[in-house]
């Protein structure tokens, strides 16, 4: 496998100095091809670590999983950047089903890439959890400080799983859908309960990121950044706490911010 | 077609003042899918503006097309998100070329058909173009200060082209390849010649976003932000000149500095 960040050769101008030759320190991007029972599902340009949660997490987040344990096998090849899984019975998945998954109904709704059974997105969130507004500052506060790679390479976004203020895990990846399937992944591996915590991310969020956060069955999505109008519509329709431009001491709540208190 | 921006009510949160209501200005999200020859080939997440620019642009990008004559036809429903395009000749586009596809590390289900014979990738750029460094710095500045749309709601990402210190075309995005197909697709619309112009990005630059230059016949690609080692190893390969961290007064030239004089 490579490793996450390589050193480079790299030309620096500056105005005052002019033109000096420096070494820079550079995120790496890897090529990760799913299989699922034999057939090519997808590649994914990644960040290059954690790759069978990735695998896993993403495999959830499409709908072809609902459990780890619905997976008979898996199989990494970090070194050609193929991830193998075989999954228990056929789970009804045919050509088509590969086909199927980027048609859409044309009514300009990006819910419609979903439109595989997905049980995951066919009830509103529970309702139970709250948590105080200075743990979501807290946490983001925490967030940008253990981003290594971030401000190392200034090339990664970062997603966290979080509770009671403290981050329990982190994961950065060049692309935000990434990130969060990774922690998803990892969450569906160890069995841990997603409902009493909160995902905080640094970049902005869309549709599939909220999405996501509802599959995992998150409340609370927490983000340093923007969220979209689509974003905004799936949270309020999902029943999940949507939290934007979480920054310094202030952030906006988009959506069912009673449980915020 | 959906408004750029929409403003919506949102709960502010501060340590000082407490929890407020307020009102602010959100970036929309839609979804365009694109049909070729009847077959509905992509679903992109996008800004909803210059969508026939993304729709070229994105055909492009993928190797259907190489200029816009290649297109007999093209009808943009802006209201239901579609975009039907018919192709000249059958451009061998079988059922197979449209299973096999890439996720990227941008925003929404960015497919790249890196597989097919592309013609544009299959030469090295020409290396006739210079331009002065102060240039690019200040190309940069104007790029940032233009940028209204990510000012109002943090949440695009925004491309410009630029020739002798001056941007001649910028686009804003919820997706950084978007933004470069709105780019690309305009200058094949518009006969703009692009190998006496660079190209600026906001955003970081990956390997898909060195292609989508390199197949515009762009020769200096110029970023605010970082790029990734493989982004770094194409540029090399396909006499692309990368710069990145583009701020203030400084910048690095990550290949073939030859042309930054």
């Amino acid at each position: 496998m490579k490793e996450i960040v390589t050193t480079q050769k790299v030309g620096r101008f500056d105005l005052s100095s002019g033109y000096t030759e420096t070494e820079d320190v550079v995120v790496t991007e890897q090529a990760l091809t799913i299989y699922v029972n034999g057939n090519d599902l997808v590649t994914l340009l990644c960040t290059p670590e954690h790759l069978e949660d990735l695998t896993v997490g993403y495999l959830a987040s499409e709908g072809f999983i609902t459990e780890v344990d619905d997976i008979e096998e898996l199989k990494l090849n970090g070194t050609t950047g193929e991830s193998l899984a075989i999954l228990k019975g056929s789970r009804g998945i045919t050509e088509k089903t590969f086909l199927k998954r980027y048609v859409t109904t044309g009514c300009g709704k990006g819910i419609s890439f979903y439109q595989l059974s997905d049980a995951r997105l066919s009830k509103e969130l529970p309702r139970d959890y709250r948590l105080r507004p200075e743990l979501i500052l807290s946490m983001m506060k925490t967030l940008q400080e253990n981003s290594d790679l971030h401000r190392e390479t200034g090339g990664v976004h970062t997603v966290a799983l979080g509770q009671n203020g403290v981050l329990l895990l982190q994961r950065d990846d060049i692309g935000r859908h990434n990130a969060v399937d990774k922690v998803f992944g990892y969450c569906l591996r160890n069995k841990i309960i997603t409902g009493d915590k909160v995902l905080l991310i640094s970049g902005r969020v869309s549709s599939e990121i909220t999405l996501k956060a509802v599959k995992m069955g998150i409340q609370v999505l927490v983000s340093k950044s923007a969220p979209t109008d689509m974003a905004i519509e799936f949270a309020q329709r999902l029943g999940l706490t949507l939290v934007g431009f979480t920054r310094g001491r202030r952030f906006n709540i988009y959506t069912h911010s009673y449980r915020v208190v």
